[in-house]
């Protein structure tokens, strides 16, 4: 399967129109680490115990989903990484290694 | 386009074997920590500062990024979002809102 | 020594006035991710690849590890743990088991 | 208060045996990132549905937090600020600004 390379290309057709295509591996990491408190602040708010202040907007869960995909993309892209090959990797783990840790039907 | 959907419906095909398949959101968000974190340990070893200890396995800096997207599906599938609507969203900003953040060629 | 149980003791002090003092480990966990994600942002932007955008506000670098500090007391004082025992292990095993990961002067 | 400058000093007192005292600062939030995510790890095995693999080791939640707040010393240190004055802003914030988010007894 090549979802994720299709995922990557989109984000390089971009990258390579600017004068410096992508950000250093842990300024990238750095991004995802905003991206992840991001995310972490919407669930926290419409799943925990976390209030909105007044006038505030929530942003969009599933945009900061998006916005974490993309931050990845950058760095695959940077290290000539294959996602699709990390997320066959994480799928073999649930058939394969890890797999009694799931109680299954 | 669909790529994110066949992500996600490559986890939920597994889900869907299992006693429960989803987790909580904010279980499924420690998850995303911890798989974050492990991303964060690999790249400061390759472009950081930080040393391994003798003896000690570095994983796949793909593979952990694998692992950041199943989560993600994991989290979308269990909200009923659409990963790929949030990654159209984080492309869109790059041709439009934040554009002018990133210097042309 | 007890310097973080004056810490916790100053959270502690406040929470109980409230109605509920504490959140729950994994709402407390998500408000973590959140600050730690502020905190990458300010770091980025001040040492890394990342652009302010216009007119937006930067926050304090040292404001952002102070939430951190607070709610690190919220999970320990929830748990009845000891911040002050868990920092000097840490000290600990700069001194003992990881000194060779640190080549001395 | 100076509770967290003794914390800092402690830290400092270790560090200037040295070679290299302290990391670059995107590098120690790389750390930060992959100590939060091992504390994420403990909660989650704790308080939600994380399962121990067989043979597996649980570290110490209070350790994870040791070492959080031993990252934060480093930064603190590199960058001369003063964690203390960003845990009193914490604190401020919790009795001024935020005070009508949390409700009283």
């Amino acid at each position: 399967m090549t979802y994720m390379k299709e995922i990557q290309k989109a984000v390089d057709d971009w990258a390579q129109t600017l004068e410096t295509p992508y950000w250093q591996p842990l300024e990238n990491l750095a991004r995802l680490s905003e991206e992840v408190g991001e995310l972490a602040r919407e669930l926290n708010i419409r799943f925990g115990a976390k209030k909105k202040k007044p006038k505030e907007e929530v942003g969009e869960i599933e945009d900061e989903m998006g916005d974490i995909i993309f931050t990845l993309a950058c760095i695959a892209n940077t290290l000539d990484l294959d996602l699709q090959k990390g997320f066959d990797h994480a799928m073999s783990k649930c058939y394969g290694r890890d797999k009694d840790l799931h109680e299954k039907k």
